[in-house]
């Protein structure tokens, strides 16, 4: 194998681009919409780097920096007994590639187009790697541009490794090959739906920044574009706000906290990679954390978790109290401020109608006003979403909000998120509304691993949720066909009663990364055929230092379709 | 909070000892059989030592180092809201601990004792820290002092550090407050069963080393004191045997191989923390990779694995064949001789029938000598178990062995695993045999995570077993009590189809440890009485480095008792 480009280049290679027979042959999850793969075995000069046709901007330039750093010190392997050595074995590379030229119509960063409402976002891309020379790619944004970085990346392998250094990546990095086995690759790519979301929940466990970012960078990897920042609940309250810094009395410790600083930061580093941070203040109930600053505003307040809520610990807002309406404003008013995002989630799950008939400040008000519950509630949503609306920004909701609590007179563009199970996805789009996929049958990424409250049993949302499960969704089963445009897409969520920073990175991935392919390349998804992809796609993660749990025996991602029923 | 000893040493503490108000009080899993606590806090001095009375063995020595290293730079905190500093905010410490006086009255190394047979193994200990001065340990055995140190060590937390870092031990620390709230402590230990494993599948795959000596480490933690290494399997062979040097020809890659050196070097860091290595060579199924060695040697090799085996891929020994049988002696002579300890796995389940009816060679060895496919089973295991037993060896089984083909004409001191389901124990009981309590059922830690051969599903032995689960196991259900000696104890497994080093941690702990808590302290256990404990020991484990997953929100965590159904 040799290490010169020059005496490597090779003219008049005979190519075959053939789509079927290219089924196994492009290695990237999601799969493109559109490609074309050939039989020449392409690699990177040692001094390839990518060049903009026009005036990109700075963070395409610095995603394309990144991208030409960690090409350079690439962990993964091509999954084969001989671990891709077979592709190498005649003559090595057959051609060289030393640049990929991108070109951008629009102006924006990758930032603005990734922050538009999801109707505005344009994340198409065309990607053409030949078997020599420069490769191209193009897009009319620059969201579609880092489209093309991404896909362009995850072609490449190098040749073996030591397999127990896979979860360290070097800080530099010996001279390797790199190489990609079925070139040319000609690449027509966009996303079959636009709201591609993973859903991390801040409040049951506290994830230090540090591992959110890696998240971000796993989500850009995938094309994952949305995260659906789950911050409070009833547990802790992580979120310090400087206009009412009394909140964090809520967290667990004064180091468990995001500042605005860090939220800010973390919006920013989302948006450069082309993800969305969507912020979600669940309420009125799972608030009991409020009650450490403010126990005025929250009913049931340790009182016994299982007359008054779901799981410990009990405590929802007084929601029909003036003065929780204005607090929960002024919440909002103050974390909207923080965001880049024309959405924001205000939850509306789970509320506990005993813990408020038992609640004697809320019965008084309703006598005293002469409402019903759903009464306050509706004055509570629609003052909360009031300050939202104004703002210009859509609100999030779980399906309870439209389900359970008679008309709340929820503006018609907000966005539902249906969880409790996907057969009520209809219910939802029969009122009119935009859905997000979310259920707890196919995308809860958290089911499965036991009751958490002894003496035990099995979890609520049993079985686990293997990747098979998540890409044989489809997302459009009993949907009507005048309803399929108000179906935006889906999520992964992941719910931390039994997951922290130890774990976070083996319960997410690979698994996400198949919900990242159903809501791409569209559902429902070829397990079968997506396999080897999924394999490819783990232990390219791992090469990156995430801790990506494995889908199957070495021998099986080694052997593409060996291991299926 | 005073650092300094001297002023804060107090006299005529008034000390609260009892059994009932104890329970909480004791942060050790697994529980000790007997123990009474205080309510003195004491706190180490910076210069505390472990001494001994008489002279120790080397190991002892070097783990009673190795504790005092790990105290000094001790992560684990209190699991309270305000993080243990309720202890110390009335004056600090009542009084200072300076040293632990060890002393062993019979000779041997840890490593001696570890690995005997277990009915020989003495782990039994006294330990007593006053609320002053010194702590002593006794035991009889080196063995049994090294329990005594694990058991001092997880008495102590020290002061709230940063949550973020919970995960890096510092390689040098600055001074903290060490302290333990529940002062005096007296404790007088020692096993309900001498049978507590981990098993660990290396072959589906590879587990680097410094993997398995984190693990051998995190089971010394909780006095786990078996490892079943189910070395090899159909997927991969990384025993390098120096006299059959051509069987790694079946590993993964030349990186992913223990070599024998390394088998050794683990054998003696096991035995030096009181766990015994267990070799298991699984024959005559699961054999498939020595056919990259020896194609000869294996029937149904390369067919199609839904007929031929329950997970691919298919092949196993010709067992019929003398040629076969000899080999098979040479893999368990050469293996035998890199260990200590007296067991050896011989493995035995889920053989095939039909891969062996279906062999054109086994079927023509079986008409040459008039033998019936278990004429053949029975040399080939007599033959094979004969060179253990001339060792002194005791063979451990799969439970087909006993229960699936007739009389195999077993040692009658084989200790047989029952795996299937612990429904099947009694049938093995009723034959005679010892039992290692291993059932799927209970003890399987792979299972749950969802079917991994596409289209996808259930996993075969879902749902998955939770820490509730394994602990609420009752060893004699349905065992006579003239077989009750027969019951050696038990064996979580973890069979790596869906685990390799990314997430082996997280799959494996804390879960473990309430095995290590049921085999130890006896059962069935009482999950909610353990769940503070559980939380203490995940806790612990993260602060030494161990990935363990969290049990429930940390909220729960910090609240003792506040979250059980």
């Amino acid at each position: 194998m040799g290490l010169s480009p020059a005496v490597r280049l090779l003219a008049g290679l005979s190519l075959v681009v053939s789509a079927t027979a290219a089924a196994s042959q492009l290695n990237i999850v999601p799969l493109p919409a559109k490609y074309a793969t050939g039989d020449a075995v392409v690699c990177l000069t040692h001094d390839f780097e990518v060049k903009f046709d026009n005036d990109p901007p700075q963070d395409l330039i610095s995603a394309a920096s990144r991208m030409v750093k960690r090409l350079r010190c690439i962990q993964h392997t091509y999954l084969s007994p001989s671990r891709g050595a077979e592709f190498l074995a005649n003559g090595g590379c057959n051609g060289y590639i030393d640049s990929l030229h991108l070109s951008v119509s629009n102006p924006g960063t990758v930032f603005a187009h990734a922050t538009k409402p999801i109707g505005q976002r344009n994340e198409t891309y065309e990607l053409s790697v030949p078997t020599s020379g420069k490769a191209t790619g193009k897009a009319e944004t620059a969201l579609g541009a880092f489209r093309a970085l991404t896909t362009f990346e995850n072609l490449w392998f190098t040749t073996q490794l030591d397999p127990g250094m896979s979860l360290q990546v070097p800080l530099d990095c010996p001279a390797r090959i790199i190489f990609a086995p079925f070139a040319p690759y000609n690449i027509n790519d966009a996303p079959a739906f636009r709201w591609r979301a993973v859903l991390l929940d801040t409040s049951r466990h506290f994830f230090p920044l540090p591992s959110l970012r890696a998240m971000l960078d796993a989500m850009a990897a995938v094309k994952l574009n949305v995260f659906h920042w789950h911050v409070t609940d009833s547990n802790s309250w992580p979120l310090d706000l400087s206009a009412l810094p009394e909140l964090v009395r809520g967290a667990y410790s004064s180091q468990q906290i995001y500042s605005e600083d860090d939220v800010r930061e973390l919006v920013t580093y989302a948006g450069e990679r082309g993800i969305d941070v969507v912020l979600e203040i669940d309420t009125p109930g799972h608030t009991a954390s409020i009650g450490e600053s403010h126990p005025d505003f929250i009913a049931c307040l340790n009182a016994p978790w299982k007359d008054n809520a779901n799981q410990p610990p009990a405590g929802q807002l007084r929601f029909a109290d003036d003065a929780v309406v204005d607090y929960t404003t002024a919440i909002f008013t103050a974390a909207a401020e923080l965001l880049s995002s024309a959405y924001f989630g205000t939850g509306g799950d789970e509320l506990n109608l005993r813990c408020m008939r038992d609640d004697g400040p809320t019965q008084a008000t309703l006598k005293e006003k002469g409402w019903t519950l759903e009464d306050a509630l509706l004055q509570f949503t629609n003052r909360t979403h009031a300050v939202l609306l104004k703002k210009g920004l859509t609100p999030i909701v779980w399906q309870e909000m439209v389900l359970d609590h008679g008309d709340l007179k929820l503006s018609v563009d907000t966005v539902v998120e249906v969880w409790l199970s996907s057969a009520h996805t209809r219910a939802v789009l029969d009122k009119g509304f935009r859905v997000v996929h979310a259920a707890s049958d196919f995308f809860y990424l958290d089911c499965g691993h036991g009751g958490w409250l002894p003496p035990g049993g099995n979890s609520w949302c049993d079985p686990f949720k293997p990747w098979t499960k998540m890409l044989s969704f489809d997302p459009y089963a009993n949907v009507a066909d005048y309803q399929r445009h108000l179906v935006l897409g889906g999520q992964v969520s992941l719910w931390a009663e039994q997951t922290d920073d130890a774990n976070l990175e083996s319960v997410m991935w690979p698994r996400a990364a198949a919900s990242a392919e159903l809501w791409w390349s569209g559902g429902p998804g070829d397990t079968i055929n997506a396999l080897p992809r999924m394999h490819d796609m783990r232990y390219r993660l791992l090469g990156r230092g995430v801790r990506a749990a494995p889908l199957q025996p070495e021998w099986c991602a080694l052997r593409a379709g060996a291991c299926v029923l």
